[in-house]
């Protein structure tokens, strides 16, 4: 696995990765780590590997766009001192343009999206052994629906990011659309964004088959 | 306004009629009619019609299936002895062929559907100085989408039953389409099927122009 | 109709207003414009013409006078920018004079109801497009009564003012009237003050009208 | 004082009377006896003629007619074998027509109301050592009302049926209509109907001074 | 009635005066003036002489010492410029020598109570139009009782401080014995302090009839 | 100790005994004998002779008199079947005679609690290894104080029990006496009746002494 | 994988299944397979083999022994007509040996432990497509320890019942032995018994392998 | 007994001292000194030894180490002035190494806690009449469990430092150890550290007779 023994994983990002965790750090006992993907990561690899000693660390913030994780990027990152991070961000920065389309100053554009995190991985990328890259998803098979569309100019953007920050890419909304070949978006999430487990649970895959992980 | 003065209007269905109305009867005091589309029709009533003195009672219940109509129909329709009464159901006869594909006995197929709606209007009608059907729906423009194609086929059946039972027919999701135009679907729902208050006061106008009601 | 599209709405007031909205800002998803007249101007709003796209935004805060709107002008109504503005308001300022008789220093008399509204407006009119003021109103048909006959001197204050400052004028108290001649007072609000869904809807829909709203 | 040493005085109505006493016997400690006028009669008794030793029962259920009286009479009156009766009732009978005008099924009509109570004043008035009957009232003071011209009709029935079965009448329209002099109706109730801790007093007041209670 | 017209009269004291009164002032709507003794005075002053209008202010805090007062007594009296003020103080300060005899630094001794009462007496009696000082009490007939003797000092301070500063004397432990003639004290209050709502009311009338109250 | 080892304690009660105990048996993980004197009986012989191993199973139920246990004896007592029992009934068979004094349905007076106690003890006492009789207490020096005097009354007639069913007898009254030379009864109880922690050990303490327990 | 597409999979035991799950039936949206290794195995199975449309259903019932699945068998298991079933049992039987000693009403001992489970497999195992048999475990890797003993016993039944009747067996046992080579129990269970997330995924996958299931 | 009259006990530590003490400090009325050992201390105390009025006074916190003693011995030590201390830490200092072995930043080594709590105890005992250390422990027989062996090796600290500093000590382990030969830990506490009424019962009692109490 890539992931170093005793190495300290952060997980950042947005609703998908908070699940009610702990704060103001989501580590710990008592399901600090949150009820989703994070925590799904955490049990996989202390399951399979424990003897890595990985620290798992949940910083997700429901509601977050990238705008969102600039302004808590000191605190909630790089004081942390990972070893490795993972970053899903960028359905809010997508999303309020389609459900809050007049509040467009709750909107993070295209280029504010790019500049904004290729500013936070500039300077965090240094001072990792790792990094991994989500793309933002989308759970809706159709792409011309246009908010589909968007969210895939938005992943384009991760996927060039991770090209250049030598970053580990996970392409989520790849993973999602090869379930979708074998069910409804309905069956994962009414909302298309917030996945029951089998979405959490996919995910939790997706980001460890990056590292090489062996079930 | 085709309804008579001193009318009784029952509105029964599912969670779109539902909204936390009053038990077991939604009609009196304190938002007995719920905070949806029911008493969006109540109020518009009351506040351009007072000399009409409509009595309107909310009988919907939430996730109910037209299945569910008729177990409780002799109680919450017949017994309350309607002059008019207003139908919305089929929601969740498709939803849950969707979004729970296994669970195959919660399924109501379109022959069941179409057999025991026609059933409950066939008994009901004769009693009734009016009744109204409205479409089943699904906030979704694309029409090759599953889900809303196979909307499209309850909501036929709906208008078949109302023209050959002598109702007025509200094609709720035509009212929907037009929105869509204008805006993305999660700016009404999230789930493409609970509308926000745009949705459930689209709805009551639908309803209440079919009965050539003047704002 | 009269508002053009984009616009900004921003509707301020009391608990006829506020209906539970959103802290600090009325506006978004989940109900944030509350449960009650702005929301059912933003539903038929929506409904109808989607196309128009305006922003409605409750500011409204129970229990205000215009002595409390003054001293929270500056940061809800100027700083939101908005393009259109609706203020109701002056009903506590003359419940206080009859419920709470003793406590002088809670009542809002005439003049300083009058001086206080014209300096909010004047120095507000000039940043909009238009201006909507509503009278306040007593849910009493019975001209005689005290309390009445007080908000109905306060309610020509808004109707001379409006006459003055170029606003449309919505005359509540009329409408509350027009219902009073079919049904009693008890049947909208037991206090005559807070309306049920019918009283809601009228203030929405005189609203509304005095828009050229088209239903 | 008319009511003898160790006698057991049982008050029944409405929500006047209940003011969340205990269930199922509003007798005891810790505030069994509710928090409104039958408390305030209880305390007066207590505190001036502690020798009397006075049993003072709550029987008011919020929301009653004299048609629910009917329904528990034998269980929450003639079960009790009350030395004295304290009888105030007919608010809602009427209210229900004013706030409820479409619900016909809730009104008690006059005649109803009239031949119930007296039905249950002449089976109970033979076991009792005396019987108070209180005019149901409407804090409103003008007399033209709607709701109050009817309100004395049904307090009009009190006083003809006290005069006829030897009960003492207490006029409590005619205590509000005092107080109305003085201060606006609002001050007692918004709802002129649920009045605050000063019509309380005003009703156990005027209960005990017809039992020539001296303070 | 010894007070005149348009008085403000503020009640100020403990636990047996605060009764879960409104924050930061006990006055208004909704049960302000608390559940005990200050609204039973409010009760009856309105009942009785509504013309009077005398505003009633409660500003007892549970668990307070005349040490207490003293602290809050600009902000809680002197700020509310009373016409009237009502005294009731002095329980907790024995209280606490015997509930919690080892915490010595929670007792108010002898001496400290009158000298903190006198000052505060002194410096606002002038302010005043008419001042009542009611004795600490404790429902207990024997006056041997370690803790009665104990009260009966702090209330002869009581009654010397009123004779020397022009107040009315109000001897609740007088009023409290004669009822404990007819009843035994768990009657009245399980914790011979509390008083039930017969001992609330006791309060009341003997402060009332101090001022001359006619029922 | 007189209680052998593997035997089945049983305490049954009123609040004195209850304190929160599990339902229906108070016997078991997380605090099931309750907060007060069964569990630091349990406690302590748990503490002391682990080797015992003795079960103790708390049947208290707070407001019961002896009238209260006769009617749930059979399931609440035999049919657990006890090694040994413990018994302390009384305080509020005599209590409701002065917190109560006009609901004389809810006394119970000497006769009917010696008759009844003796009653339970007879058909017990046989399948019983041992029996404990506790003394009803009030925290009230004074013998003469009323409700002290008929305290003392019924604990003779538990102590007569005790000497004619070969029952081990224990006098709390005197233990609570004892205490009672060095502090205030409110140090121990506001109530005199419901103790504090010191009065509980205190029960727990004597109960275990006539059982020749060794700390 | 051996489990056919299309398969119903039940799975039952006690709280290291229930967590939470919906009732009467563990199977649904929401959550309904509750918290814990059934929803994990359900993740896994829909994220890897979305093509099998397995159903997962959760009839776990915290606290549960044995004797507790036999009373329930009926309803919870053979009515749901699953086609492979998951039985993980004896924790209870085995721990409240050791947590309530002296109720010995509450331990199912060996003997007991094997014929019910045999009982209900037999009768069982005949309608299923495929049975798996998981051990009971404690989280202590001495096997000296004397619950780690009795475990290790009632584990052994299982295996061979597993052997006996065509079931797959997975030694969870020996899976936590595994962790504990490079952990404390601790890390692990507070309890040694319910397990974080990490023992939670160990379950699942451990039941999965068995399965020949690829991640 | 070795403690003075009119002491003051301060009683400081973590969760086995706690128990839901009053805060900021917890001493008083109504179970301000928790529901565990300390209370255990001072229900036994005072039903013995009432004349010798010993204030006890709980300073427990929940999950503290000896690092978090330090941070707040100024004010919840020295500031309340104690004539004797008990201080009963290390619980956690040992654990955190075992239940977040990754998270070491919360970890107190051996060399920290030493220092640490010599520190503490060197500036604090020349104030103390006398000082009680009792030993940290782990439920767990077997001495070669790894955190037991950890926990041994704190407690040895606690006795020299006992020795060192003229302290009294007590061998809480000890106390343990010999309760364990005749039940298993589960029946004190599933997780081997919190323990039920029976562990806190043993704690007060070791207390207590290191005072020489006499029971």
């Amino acid at each position: 696995m890539k992931i170093a023994r005793n190495s300290k994983l952060v997980l950042i990002g947005d609703s998908i990765t908070d699940g009610e965790r702990a704060r103001p750090v989501g580590e710990g006992l008592f399901g600090a780590t949150g009820k989703i993907y994070p925590s799904k990561v955490q049990g996989l690899l202390g399951a399979v590997y424990p003897e890595q000693k990985i620290r798992v660390v949940n910083m997700g913030i429901s509601g977050n766009t990238v705008r969102d994780l600039k302004g808590r990027w000191q605190a909630d990152v790089l004081d942390l001192h990972p070893d490795w991070l993972g970053i899903l961000i960028g359905i809010n920065d997508v999303w309020r343009q389609f459900d809050l389309p007049l509040q467009v100053e709750t909107h993070v554009k295209l280029p504010e999206y790019r500049e904004t995190l290729e500013e936070l991985i500039k300077k965090t990328r240094p001072k990792l052994q790792g990094l991994v890259l989500m793309s933002p998803f989308f759970i809706e098979l159709n792409k011309q629906d246009p908010m589909r569309r968007m969210m895939d100019e938005y992943g384009a953007v991760v996927k060039e990011l991770a090209a250049s920050y030598d970053a580990l890419f996970v392409d989520l909304q790849a993973e999602f659309d090869r379930i979708l070949q074998h069910t409804y978006s309905a069956d994962l999430a009414w909302d298309r964004v917030h996945p029951s487990v089998v979405g959490e649970t996919l995910i939790a895959r997706a980001f460890l088959k990056a590292l090489d992980f062996q079930f």
